[in-house]
């Protein structure tokens, strides 16, 4: 591209039909919200400023924009009041200088892909100087959309909506779609001469297509056939088939890299997916955030991940539920985790390390091999190697006010139902009795028991079930 | 509408593809009995009488109707044996009187809207006393269905069967639905004349519209094309697509007022779902019985709620299963459910309470902010305003014949893998050791613990694996 | 039949697009690698011999061929280096007899019906001992396919490729599916006669046409419209497209013997499932290896069930997982298990067991009418009748080197938070009280308590939180 692009997101309207207090322009799809979707293509075209029009939730909208577009220029300038599409565009040239072409996206059309505006922007420059482009799309309804009208050669003539159109020109099935291209200083002039003399009383940025042909100027369109790249979000329901939409491309975009996937729809991914070969995603799982999985990693049915890296040759069995958040979680090679484990923020396992059914692991690191199979609750743990956990053991981290840490050290062998009242320090190839509460550091090698001796009453009577009205 | 509405519906079919011990009738969609769809159509349009014809399983039906119909004046009469469903309409009519219309319904065909049904009627009255209308529907594919067979004018003339159409007949696309309105009068006599001189050796409704046009009675159509309204189950391969047709629709409705669904096509509400404003619900959940969820509820993936409320704010995390039944669950403002907990009948938790992984509650009060975070059960029990309820901990409310009530008053600690032996109270602010048993009350603001000495035994020899052979 | 069947499987595919390291033929669909399914439609044909044809990865598919067709007589041949699917089925004639007829089918096209091959043979054999049948499929869009070029008589004349065709043929909408059946002896001299001047350099099986044709042996098609018959695996995307059909399939036929699927597009079955009367499955449940339901059983949404055996009138609530592995598990008739269960290899549950949330069970039989409702494990235990098994409570079944079993007599009641240390009996009708670590034998009918005191500190001070630059 001879010229730099700017980019100018139409993000004020209101989204009456959402029914949410939350701007339409921040509700979400794959986790992100649709401006970020629309920024991320920006960023990616490499333009050199982008200039968001705000006016509903303006507050919020600007609030999120910096977590929205991190190293992109971006700025804000409100429409206030709303009047109209045009209107819209007029906010932000005067952030824009005139030797740039200027790409006008919608802040509620996420699913764009940047190769189609790249190609609509080459053929705004094949086109001339002057020459102004629209994105089209081929509608097997067009109902309700604008039509683009071409003359004999096919160059462009206008947009007529479908109440002005004349039966030919609805039987047309080529609509614009919102998106177009124009170099900013012919823009700042079609822009100028816009009226609001319509029913609604707006400015419409569709009327720039009259002006540039009667200023004589090419009108060109890059036409393109998939919908999905110019839908726009009105609605939740058009929110959600938006969403299914994304998420059959991501579902895709994996196959295509060699992951097996049970079911394509019925994968949902939330953020960045990576994974290495031989991967296998069994129906039904969501990802969120940043997640890696490593050769030969296979994860069942039903499973939530998030923020985590699952290294080569890891089973994740059904029904796991794994969040790193910030601090991440990193499940080691050959390791096996599930059915019904939880795995926390700042959790770290080591190779071949086992967690299992109605475990929760939380900011803590298991050496190669460490087990902890059956019901258990390890917080704030540093566990050695070859560490067996026994069923229902709990790590006490929380003394109500201050987390302590626990270190089990290599070879530990603790019993079931023991509780290990942090800070304590489980010596090296020692076992604690079943049903102990260890509250001080026990010896390497040795065996520590903290248990009731047993009474037997013979003949108990067991308590009887009382009568309703005495209950 | 001037005449009063009575309401028929065909209940003796056997539904042999179904292979059920179940009467078809009572096969659920949508949680509800397929007869109780009808019966709530019927209702909706206030129908004077509603008379079920029963025949195969009847028993069964009969018991049900009370439960399908509450506050619906519905008779059940006996056809035995079924020779028809114009033989079937014969039963129910000694039942209605001469001065309302009737409107003949299927209970295996369970998605009419009563609007449809409302405009049926309204097209009878306006054709006059002694018309007969029938619904009647559009079919891409009308093969094996009766054809609406109209003449010049598009009055209807005759209802052609299949294999007696004429070539030309059978390209017609408007089919019968097997739903029809006419004056209970009229129809007395229509059936009357009915023979069963067919193939079949049965009496068909359908031959009414031969009488009413040799009578010279109006004919007219009301005629739809959603197929879904008029399709019946027969096997339970057409219950399954009815069952989706339904969740879509319910889908719809609810992201029309605004509730974000992850997947429309993977949400499951057998009864009724109330939502506020800003509701999101992510794939696979299923909703039943009356479930209320409060402004800004976020329900994560794979829940199972029903017979709940849960207040705004509040956040459901996936694998969350919350079953009410009759003396409901309410989860209070702001708190935090979840991942992989379970709220049983009489759960009450207070704002911001948190339960966590592992987690039961049954028939207990959680004051505000109160916590139970990690792998325990709390039956039975009363507990205060900022409770730490800890990892592991039980409150043992049965002992074997009768449930007793656990009293945790506000501000208290208890410890990891404690048994709180009900009817027990733990005094105001007080803290239980780790691993305690407690059997008696505790006193406010004490520590109290229950806990063995441990025993160390230095260099202790652990088991060593036993020979196969000498296992 | 007149002649025995005789079948040659193209196994030696790449399989690029996979990109996987596993050989195309052994990549799964509903559990079983593709080829599995190739062979078990040969079985079912009862083919004389069947041979495989390998190539890349040669040694994977040789190595699991014995498991994939137990009790066919299967042999192996090796195509090195691959010269096309002639050459291939010329590697395998060597071991097929002149007397048969050779049917030539591709180890990745899975869902064939051995009723569609039979009647391919069938065709073949009626058309003469010399014919030469393919097996054709009509598509809605054959763009790429090897057309059916038919003469006057409707006989085929020749299968052209898409870049050989004419316009005319290229509207042709039946096309090849790469399976045919042929006399042995007449294939064996048409293969010697392939010749490999085309743009690949490979001998292509489909010139076996162009032969037969001038050698004037009848060759017949039959013609079919299932694609997913034909359907072959290439990269991920088919395999999912290919496991979704297989799914609906299975979906079907359950259905049509009378299951109730809450959602046929939400079920996998990988293995064999059998059920009796009235068996309702909700949504997206996954059954693998042998699972047999009875009649009435009800299984909730999200389970997943391996090698198991659940009898009449079970329930298997929500997010229950059973893997019964080799040794299988049995729930009994009437028990309740879930939400949040799991059941593992060798667990027997007697009539009307409860197995409630957050309860493992591991090679243990129960009794009738015993129940562990809340967070427990049970391992290598023999439990009695009516046994009540507390929350919380556990099996120490592992010291660390050896398994033990824990034998619970009828009637005895463990309360919550024990621990059983095997080897253990507890007599008939005993009690052991809450937080008890039981590790010798317990008298019958008696109370076997080992619960330290409670020691209270008044007026306690909890710990305060420590400043973060104190931490």
């Amino acid at each position: 591209m001879a010229r730099p692009v700017d980019v100018v997101i139409l993000a004020a309207g209101k989204g009456t039909r959402m029914k949410s207090a939350l701007p339409k322009v921040l509700q979400r799809l794959g986790g992100r919200p649709l401006l970020g979707h629309v920024l991320a293509v920006a960023g990616a075209l490499g333009a050199r400023r982008t200039v968001v029009v705000t006016g509903h939730g303006a507050d919020a909208v600007e609030a999120a924009l910096p977590g929205l577009a991190p190293g992109l220029a971006v700025q804000a300038v409100r429409q206030m009041p709303q009047l109209g599409t045009g209107h819209a565009v007029q906010q932000a040239l005067p952030l824009l200088d005139d030797d740039g072409v200027t790409l006008v996206l919608s802040g509620d059309v996420p699913l764009t892909r940047p190769e189609t505006l790249a190609a609509l922007i080459a053929a705004q420059t094949a086109a001339g100087l002057d020459a102004l482009a629209l994105l089209t799309v081929t509608l097997d309804d067009p109902h309700g959309y604008g039509r683009i009208v071409r003359d004999d050669q096919g160059a462009v003539r206008a947009i007529v909506e479908e109440k002005d159109a004349t039966d030919a020109q609805r039987r047309l099935t080529e609509v614009y779609s919102g998106i177009l291209a124009a170099p900013t200083a012919r823009l700042r002039q079609w822009l100028a001469r816009l009226d609001n003399r319509n029913a609604q009383g707006e400015y419409y940025l569709t009327d720039v297509v009259g002006h540039a042909v009667a200023d004589g100027a090419p009108v060109v369109a890059h036409r393109i056939t998939d919908a999905v790249e110019v839908a726009g979000v009105n609605s939740p329901a058009q929110l959600a088939a938006l969403e299914r939409a994304h998420q059959r491309r991501v579902a895709d975009a994996l196959m295509a890299q060699g992951v097996r996937l049970a079911d394509p729809a019925r994968l949902d991914v939330r953020g960045e997916l990576v994974c290495g070969q031989d991967v296998e995603i069994d129906v039904n799982c969501v990802f969120e955030g940043r997640v890696v999985l490593g050769d030969g990693v296979r994860v069942g049915a039903n499973c939530v991940i998030a923020n985590a890296t699952v290294e080569a040759g890891a089973v994740i069995h059904p029904f796991t539920h794994i969040d790193g958040e910030a601090a991440g979680v990193v499940v080691g090679p050959g390791a096996r985790v599930g059915p019904f484990a939880r795995l926390r923020p700042g959790t770290r396992l080591g190779a071949d390390v086992h967690i299992g059914n109605f475990v929760e692991v939380k900011n803590s690191t298991l050496g190669t091999g460490a087990k902890a199979n059956h019901l258990a609750y390890l917080g704030d743990a540093t566990v050695g190697e070859r560490v067996n956990y026994g069923a229902g053991s709990i790590t006490a981290n929380y003394d109500g006010a201050n987390k302590h840490r626990t270190v089990i050290e290599a070879d530990v062998h603790v019993g079931s139902n023991c509780v290990l009242v942090a800070p304590v320090t489980l010596g090296a190839g020692g076992t604690v009795g079943a049903g102990s509460t260890i509250t001080k550091d026990t010896p390497a090698g040795a065996l520590t028991v903290a248990r009731a001796k047993p009474v037997t009453v013979m003949g108990w009577q067991r308590p009887t079930k009382k009568r309703p009205d005495a209950a």
